[in-house]
């Protein structure tokens, strides 16, 4: 079994996130690295997207990881070994979330030279991770098909923030009572904006797409 | 389309949240109405858990539902609809998780006279709700199959502080790479006495079993 870097995170220190967000997000443009957030709930397949996801992509990028995580080290590993790219393991010590600040103690720990994308998936909770700029450029998160198609409407903040909306297993749809259609309309309700990649982690499918949506945005910052 | 009463939750102003649930527990006691506190991630299938397991008990029990959400209102409705029973909607305004004082708000618009049971739906969300005591008699969970087996080694307390899993959706095992035995150990390894209880809310499989559980804590508590 790989070894992984595990960092105790912290709790934050400044009051104003919002400013620090954005000075981490300067500081990162300045050294040309692209930070996303990835959101979801426990179980949605984040692990199994990125692995998906990096495997596609690490040629074109160099690509880091962090994994926030309650106090399990089980989802850096197995990005470690799927993927052979940097991944660390952030533990945040029972806290439900990751601001800026405790993104940066994170960032402090991977060896950002020469890394376009660092890929930062944020504990799983739909809830609190959307109340905090983690100084990302942007905001994505995985809804899964078994969760239902009603979630915008519940968890109206998480799907405000969201600029991408990715729609894992679904493979299942026969199985469960998700509208595909109703859940564009919901998610649209809360930002006109969002775009919805439709995959299956599990067989690759809609991946590809995922891919291109993401070399597009980085190369697009890069030149900004 | 039923109308319900909602509730906008107020901050909670008690800063020993432990002694104020120990206080509510035992106030509840003396009127003889047990609080049971249910959490789960989101799209775990509570609401329709709840529906199957009130139609069940409903006629040995006076019930009361308070759903908590951060602001919709469709969970209240549908109990409401499908069972009769007196369901409230309680809102908590952005906040992750329901504490004893925020608990007792809710109460506060129950009419709870020759109520036996108050069910508080929390809010979906498997970190914040489980460090707070709500004041209820037990903790009970709820697991959903697609979320995966490994979920109490990434949620360790919430698993620590429940008296019963129920793991939900086994109708859609063959289609996940859910390993039931593998679960139970998970959950054991929190807490060694907790109850696990297989059900798939959408058929009703199982949740006799789980009706019957109920039961039983609510008249030995009741005889204690």
């Amino acid at each position: 079994m790989s070894e992984v870097r595990v960092i105790e995170i912290k709790k934050s220190v400044f009051a104003d996130n919002n400013e620090d967000a954005a000075r981490l997000r300067s500081e990162l443009k300045a050294r040309g690295t692209y930070l996303l957030n990835l959101m979801s709930s426990p179980g949605s397949g984040k692990t199994t997207t990125l692995i998906r996801l990096i495997n596609l992509i690490k040629d074109k990028l160099k690509v880091a990881v962090m994994e926030a995580d309650i106090d399990s080290d089980v989802d850096a590993i197995k990005i470690k070994e799927a993927t052979g790219i940097q991944s660390i393991q952030l533990h945040t010590g029972g806290m439900c979330h990751l601001d800026a600040e405790m993104t940066r103690q994170g960032l402090d720990n991977v060896a950002l030279d020469g890394v376009d994308l660092v890929i930062l998936e944020n504990v799983g909770n739909l809830v609190c991770p959307a109340e905090f700029d983690t100084g990302a450029v942007r905001n994505a998160m995985i809804l899964s098909v078994p969760e239902g198609h009603d979630k915008p409407l519940k968890y109206p903040l998480m799907f405000s923030v969201c600029d991408l909306v990715v729609i894992n297993k679904i493979d299942v749809m026969p199985y469960f009572d998700f509208d595909m259609d109703k859940c564009r309309e919901y998610v649209h309700m809360r930002n006109p904006k969002a775009t919805i990649i439709p995959i299956c982690a599990k067989t690759g499918e809609g991946v590809e797409a995922l891919a291109a949506w993401l070399l597009n945005e980085v190369n697009n910052w890069k030149n900004r």
